[in-house]
């Protein structure tokens, strides 16, 4: 077995226990943290409209975007920093902390200012600079790991960040490519007990862009607890079918009541009588 | 979504409810099943004092090789018809049906036999002659999904099983090549929900190729159960360090016991409160 | 980088020099050998009228499918022993040797009455008990790369030919699977040269299903060239639009012209310059 | 066959002929285009050294990389700002035309000032806030294809840049990610006879990390050259046992010499015979 020489801080043998983050009251890494939302922050109301619900549920964490990694240019770029204020708006009035994606290393600073969590996504996995900066903004970092990315190459680029001085790092697997085209990706549920063996930080799974697939996001995120994860996120629409962006794989809050309390029920189970 | 248009008889639409076979008072497809047993048919002796402790723990049924699929012509190829013998003998003893791999048309009738299931491995799944000769045999056929085999594929496979006038198709996932190197295949859990939309037959996951490393088999286990698994296929040894084959991954009767007690209490908790 | 410690009689220090195999007055591995004619035999008419103008071409060897490895069961399988009498017969009539792909280790006898080199296919690199009978046919097998295979699985089902008394095998890459979808397989060209340096056998390339798109048959044709190829695999009908199978790919024998006529210039140039 | 409806700018038809970068008295897309030089500037003796021979053989471009995108944030990170100054010196003294890579949007505007194309590396090319940046920078664009990129993709990415309104964008093709472990990734040669069907901009290989072998290297550039690519990127240092940076994969400028003399030789050949 491969033993990652080049890993230091990350390592599961660099700390006493497990990485637990403190966000407005949610310990990421301890129990389950459930991230929920919009791929996208298109208005005040829509976001206002699904995070109402989700409050109701018990959802953790709010996600939404604002700066759009997205594959054409013709497509809908995001709110940017008017969808930065509307997120931090919405969140503070739910008392639910926020996470959005940033995509530019000039862009860090004033998105730390408006969320509680930046995330970096897949297509970014790699983008040293922004893992530089991110690891000097005093903001947790959710890591997303790039479609076609290594555990190892994953766990090097949560170094950089660390070696920043930055220990508040979460994993998040959502998919790898595979020759498969029935699914948007292939949701590599092994990543999850093998970062368990090999960090100590948090693991979280996202199935919404795992499987592209509204139907397949349930039975997945109980696959995910039954496999170690702390927590999940999944993107949440008030009406999917109006969405701008990935409109195809959001459920609406309906829908994710049934999953939140399934999943939550199977944990409960799980950390009471199977450890 | 595809629609997979040249499937006919393997269609969820294709029958009412799903498919249930029957072996030897197992019934594949209702309940949880677990297959265990040794990579390897290497001895009456080794064969016994794996299939003891787990009739004990309670397995369905009880697996072991004899006609081995190995890379390498200088590998150990299986005891053949000596290693069918001991694994009915020994079956029979501990009232256990069995499952063994078949390679060649020409074996299909005497294995049929000897034993209660057909397997057609990763390696045969697209060997049209092999599918067409256990179509016509008779037995159940468990069919393992090739390494880069796409669900459609692996679906037309089973078809061809089923259009020889054999209903007793068991689909069973054992993982797919990518490029991770951590893991000696990617188990692609996505697959057990997506066929049960898809299709009627029943749906197994083979942690031991699946993974190939011991550490992961019990949280990929949990989490197959998670995902709507019927059943699992472990690779158990008496003695792991001394097998002629996949000795890296196997695991010992003790450890198998822990697995077994964990998704046999998980699939009842699930089944009686998140349906 | 890797010693393929396994391997014994297909690596390169195995033997003086390479492997040159003698079919009918054609030399494989010496020169460039031009393999080319219809997916399927599907009639004498058809098979005479494809092959008549690829003899005048210069064409070496002609193929044709008869036992046809099929994705689904309801696909056009193949002519059968009828097909073998109809290959062997046009092959005769041109003076061209005649290669069909075999399927099932019962057909292996039969088969090697009727043509002059045995393949087989991506989908039966691992069958086992079929390389072991082409090792004892006594008649050169021509082996195409699996689908998802490494470069050291691939020599070691060469090397259960081998291990049989068979000297005469042909390696054959045709593809891997991939994420791409534009063409129907990524054709893996790397392989040529990496083959060169690890084993005395033949390389040979087949664009038509590497590639899947007549377009790019020409193209990657040189490039195989370049690489190093022993020669070219190519899918060609005298009608493709009515071909009964990758009527997609196939091309016709004027556009075939083309193709072979660049390749031997380029071959010349090559060998007469560039050594 | 995919359409690739989102792509306007790219689009073969979006022009008339070919896209031709002048670049220094060098024409990119016109005859054949060879780049080389170190992977990383590691001082101006290293440099000098490795680019006076490149320039008496007859390179046209000089390549060298100052920011670094490594995979541990404790390898070498690049010389950065004072690396552009001696890329700079050097390319003016051997009047060669320099690129280098850029990670940060931030490090356009200067690079720019030093050097005479920006390359995007794989890692980022979908690091869309770069994209956007190089496309308003003014200078030509190399763009790498991701490693596990459709091209689809990339084209987008191109779009991206195009948008801008900078119509100066080379691609470059790099080896994708697949399960073969031999070479470090799989060179994807059918790239480019497909590019050259769906754009009409000009497409280089880069063969040294398309396979991370010396040894393979020469075969490819001609298998490069056979497939129909404008030119070739290889990295060459003065004494690659001490590169600082991709050491295994480095050639020496005589090895390149021999490389050089034989692509020219074919390329000469294909144009004046083969068309």
């Amino acid at each position: 077995m491969k033993t990652f020489d080049n890993l230091k801080l990350c390592k599961k043998d660099a700390r006493k226990g497990k990485t637990i983050i403190s966000v407005g009251g949610v310990q990421i890494g301890s129990g389950f943290t459930m991230i929920a939302g919009p791929c996208s922050v298109e208005s005040e109301e829509q976001t206002y409209k699904t995070a109402l619900p989700l409050k109701k549920m018990g959802v953790d964490i709010l996600r939404g975007g604002v700066f759009k990694a997205r594959t054409s240019p013709y497509d809908f770029q995001g709110l940017g920093i008017d969808g930065l204020k509307i997120l931090n708006k919405v969140g503070k009035e739910f008392n639910l902390p926020v996470i959005t994606e940033v995509l530019d290393t000039r862009d860090v600073e004033i998105t730390s200012k408006y969320v509680d969590i930046l995330q970096v996504g897949s297509r970014n996995m790699q983008n040293f600079s922004l893992l530089k900066e991110v690891g000097s903004s005093g903001k947790p970092v959710l890591l997303k790991r790039g479609m076609s990315a290594t555990l190892e190459e994953w766990l090097n680029c949560a170094e950089y960040i660390l070696e920043k001085g930055n220990p508040d790092v979460i994993l998040c697997e959502r998919g790898i490519r595979t020759f498969e085209t029935y699914t948007r990706n292939t949701l590599d549920m092994t990543v999850v007990p093998s970062l368990k063996l090999l960090t100590h930080l948090p693991v979280l799974v996202d199935p919404s862009h795992g499987t592209g697939t509204p139907e397949l996001i349930e039975p997945m995120s109980l696959s995910a607890v039954g496999a170690g994860a702390d927590g999940l996120m999944i993107e949440v629409h008030h009406n999917p079918s109006e969405a701008l962006s990935d409109k195809v794989q959001a459920i609406n809050p309906k829908e994710y009541s049934v999953i939140i309390s399934k999943v939550r029920k199977m944990h409960t189970f799980i950390t009471s009588n199977l450890v």
